[in-house]
């Protein structure tokens, strides 16, 4: 059982943030970093801009940085905003009567089952905020860039 | 949010020798059923009989039924028993502080968090057995193979 490795990197973006919220954080710095691809990055940004858990910033020494408080933004929040598929199993894909082929489908109990677990799941990541989640973590040496470099 | 493809083939597996308890199910009609792979079924046949969920019957008219009763098998044993993957996010495989490139690697909280939402998701899982998932489940026709045939 896997989160999509979008959910694992959006994590480690707005960790980062929540760890120097005082800076503007540029793209290319997170992909020297964290070793993550641009494309990759700015997708991510985007989507959690749209959320509200990043803002963007435009211009010259633009980038990203929190768009709300760390305590305010829980993990799940952050699992939410990324990952694009909460389906578990094929069947609870919107166009799975459709395309799987399963002799259960028409009747199987285990698609309600399956949607309570996962809800089981993210309500435990939203007990975490970020703000706790960075809690007496020192900021690693990779993360000590200035502006103004 | 995924599961592997194992723990839904397996799942199907088991509702299929519960579905019709008094047969022995062999796996070329499974194959031919269900539309796994031969290779896959043997597996997961396998992986489920090591755990007491199949029972497998040797020799000519062989083939694979519940090993205990489908009261006693949580929906949950099934996904635990065939999932080989429940590190959710890159950082809680066992080899993580080897091969992960994650600067909050060393003291992150995320790690006893995620496999705490991981335990949540499975707990709900045994909520359901087997008996249940399958009740009132028309035994589908694709399923209606005789021992004889």
């Amino acid at each position: 059982m896997r989160l999509n490795q979008a959910s694992d990197f959006a994590l480690r973006l707005v960790m980062q943030c929540a760890m120097q919220p005082d800076i503007t954080h540029r793209i290319d710095h997170v992909v020297k970093q964290q070793g993550f691809s641009k494309g990759h990055v700015m997708k991510l940004v985007n989507q959690l801009a749209r959320c509200g858990i990043l803002e963007t910033v435009r211009g010259r020494g633009g980038g990203f940085r929190l768009g709300r408080f760390a305590k305010d933004i829980t993990v799940g929040d952050v699992v939410r905003a990324v990952e694009s598929d909460f389906a578990i199993v094929e069947c609870l894909r919107a166009d799975a009567m459709q395309s799987v082929e399963c002799c259960f489908l028409p009747a199987c109990r285990l698609k309600p089952l399956m949607m309570k677990a996962s809800k089981a799941f993210l309500a435990i990541l939203d007990d975490m905020t970020i703000e706790a989640a960075i809690s007496g973590v020192p900021v690693p040496a990779a993360l000590g860039v200035k502006e103004s470099e």
